[in-house]
Parts: C-alpha cells; sequence; structure tokens
C-alpha cells in the first residue's frame, strides 16, 4: 500500500426525530454511503439522534475522535427545531454568530424587502471557525469545522453540498467488489464458503440471503482493495460454488 | 399522565457491513420506528455499526444501559460473517452454545439427510439465558437476552419477528401526531411558528421543507401525547397561516 492509502474513515449524523419517529425515511446516508465507499472512505457508522443538543454534542464528540471525518444532515434550517450549528459549536466550545459570509449569501437568494427575515438569518448561524459549504440550490450554506462537516436534510441540497466538499477530502484506495450470485440457499454455502474465506484472508466475503421469486437465494459478495486477491477470491468462489451438491 | 405512561424508550442496532458500504439501503430501522411509534415507545437512537465483534459489543452495551429495548437486526445467518449471537454474548459477559430447543425449530424445517449441516446448526447458537424469538418464516429463531432483543436482517423475517415480540413490550402512551401543510416556504414560516411553539410547550413542532413540484413547500407536525395540547397547537398553526403575508 502507498502512503497516501492509509485509511481514511467517515462517520454519519443523522439528525432528526422524524426519522426516529418513523416519519421520514433517511435516504441521506445511504447516498453518502454510496460516494464514500467510491472515494475508498470506510464509512464506520452511521448515526441517527433526535433534535436535542445534549444527544448532538455527544454523538458528533464521540465520533469526530474516531473517524477522519464526521457528515452531519438535518437541522440547519430557519425553524426553531434547527439546532444543529448551535450544538456544533457547544461540541467544539466556540462561539456562534452570524457569518457576514453566509449573509452574504443568502442576500443573492432573499434579495426583496424583508425576505431576509430573522428566521432565514438564523440559516446564516455559523460557529467560529467554520468554511462555509456552497449550496448551488437555496444558498443557505452548510459548513466543515474541522473534521465536521455540517450539511442540510433536504437530499437535493445535501447531495449538492456533498458534491462541493468530496474534492476537497482526503481519499483511500477505492474497495472494489465483485457479487455473485450463489444460486444455492445461505445454509448450503456457509461451510465450504467459510473454507473459501479462510483461504482468502486478503479479501472480506459477505453473505447475504434474498428472496428470489419465493425462494431463497444468496448473494455473495467479495471485497478487497487488492485487485488480484479479489480475482482470486472470486475464481474460488466460483469453483466453490460449482462443487455444491444441487438439491 | 398515569403510571404506566412512563417513557418507554429504546435503540437500534443495525448490523452490516452492506449498509455501510452504501450497497444495501436499510429499510428496517424505518419499519421498527413506525412499530415503536405506534406502542408509544420512544425511539432515542439509531446505529448502523460493522460486522465486528468490538464495534457491536461497544454499541449493545452503550445502548442497553441506556433505554428500555435495544433491538439488532443482522448478522444472525448461517455463514462465517453472522457474528451477532457472539458479540451480544461477550457483550453481556454470557457464554453460548447450540441451544436444544433452537436445534429442534431447525430440525423442523431442515428434516432431509445431512440438510441440519454445521452452517445452518451455527444459527441455533444462543447465548445462555436468553428467550428465543419464534420465525415463522425460515424457523432460525431470533432471542431476547434481558432489554436485548436480537432480529434477523432480511426484513419480512424481522418483521416477522418484531410482531412476535411487540406484544411482549411495555408500550407507553402513544404520540399523537397531525401534520399541517403550510403551503408557504419554511423561512416565511419560521418566525411566527417559534411564537407558536413558545405558546404550546405541550407539544413538538416540526418543520419539514420539500419539494413539491419545483418549489418549496413546508410540512408542520405536531406532537404530543396529549390529545387537547395537540387540537389547540393544530389550530394555533392553522391560524398563524391563515395570517401570513403571501409572497
Amino acid at each position: 500500500m502507498t502512503e497516501q492509502s492509509e485509511a481514511v474513515t467517515a462517520a454519519v449524523v443523522v439528525i432528526g426525530d422524524e426519522v426516529l419517529s418513523g416519519r421520514t425515511r433517511d435516504t441521506n446516508s445511504g447516498h453518502i454511503a454510496e460516494t464514500l465507499t467510491r472515494l475508498g472512505v470506510d464509512l464506520r457508522e452511521i448515526r441517527v439522534v433526535p433534535d436535542e443538543q445534549p444527544a448532538i454534542v455527544e454523538a458528533v464528540n464521540a465520533l469526530r475522535a474516531r473517524v477522519t471525518y464526521v457528515f452531519t444532515t438535518g437541522g440547519i434550517g430557519p425553524t426553531h427545531d434547527d439546532i444543529t450549528a448551535d450544538a456544533v459549536a457547544v461540541a467544539f466550545g466556540v462561539g456562534i454568530d452570524h457569518d457576514p459570509r453566509a449573509v452574504a449569501m443568502l442576500q443573492e437568494r432573499f434579495s426583496g424587502p424583508g425576505e431576509l427575515n430573522e428566521g432565514r438569518l438564523r440559516m446564516a448561524r455559523i460557529p467560529f471557525g467554520a468554511e462555509l459549504i456552497a449550496n448551488p440550490i437555496s444558498k443557505a450554506p452548510g459548513f466543515r469545522l474541522e473534521n465536521v462537516i455540517v450539511m442540510a436534510g433536504v437530499p437535493a441540497i445535501m447531495r449538492a453540498m456533498l458534491d462541493e466538499v468530496a474534492p476537497t477530502l482526503k481519499t483511500g484506495e477505492p474497495i472494489l467488489s465483485e457479487t455473485v450470485r450463489a444460486d444455492a440457499k445461505e445454509g448450503d454455502v456457509a461451510t465450504p464458503l467459510a473454507a473459501v474465506q479462510r483461504a482468502h484472508p486478503d479479501v472480506a466475503i459477505g453473505s447475504y440471503p434474498f428472496m428470489d421469486g419465493g425462494r431463497f437465494n444468496t448473494n455473495l459478495v467479495i471485497r478487497s482493495r487488492k485487485p488480484e486477491a479479489l480475482a482470486a477470491a472470486r475464481a474460488a468462489v466460483i469453483e466453490m460454488l460449482a462443487g455444491l451438491p444441487r438439491s
């Protein structure tokens, strides 16, 4: 491995009562996960926490100490329940105030009389020392403070912010993966698959059962940063499957 | 509030490299969230962790000390990457072995010669002291150890296990909610909405922007365990919206 391939890791904190109540399905963390995998960044954890300052502070502080990057989504809009920026300031022990750069961004969009009201100005509250993340869709910026990247919860805006941030991130060697459909039940594959895994320690083999028209089938996913190891393990998996007794 | 309405809380631990890599979207936690909300149980946190024993042990131990119930999904199948049962045993400091009750359940389904092989028998490994959770779909049981409820990752099986467990749970007073579509941008609602929230401290009002045919719109969700408080806050929200200047 080259030096630049040192493990780059990440965690996601989804801030949202609406996800915990089941009212809204979180799609942001899945999109971030896919993006990070493509960048060779290992996503180590996703946490969904309520719109409560102590919960946000605790999650941000626990995770920022452990991973290269923490991504948060949600809670940076104009309403009283948008408390992420304040919580992140508390997590870092820094002040927070209306940021003139953020105010200028909002003025671009809300230029009519009275449009940049008290609520919208809340979206310019940025912890001291943070860099802004441009929001090409609705202007109100996200921000980055040290290794914590604070993004909106609206999926289209979150994606745009992630696109802004992605080129600035340290990346790792991407993890390559191959999926082999076993056309067998997981229980019939388990023992010989464990032997393949033992013989190929440079890959991680995952086994994922799924319903295939009313019957169980299994996807075997082989993952590695080493193309040759991946190819060798894939060949071994296919050979193993060919040798299975068929019921 | 009556005595039985003491807060009943929960957390979900999703165990799965496939979710962290973005390969699979987790739908289980959303289903659990909806079910718990219906039962009046407050879901406090969702964590997605990798298929690694230390990560599972840490999440289970951190959360089981804080909430009434911890639900885990994933990692109880027959393959080498299914390590949840062992991790939960480690978290509790108890032993684990093939459980005769679980073996009997598997024998029902895998009665042909050689069918109940070494891999499938792994699914009968249950930590000492756990109660089994029946699996009407594929027989391999989940289990409950103290306040930790261990379920499968395959959604249909997870749901069946949750249906088995739900009637045994302590429940709280359900949280009632009303959604009012503002037909206004969040930034135009923010300041008067904060005043409504201050005047109605027995409800929690959330504001959720969404794209409504290319324009931003806002759902206001009012939540409370008290029907009268909910009705009063809803009326105040509707009155507030009627008084908004329309652009």
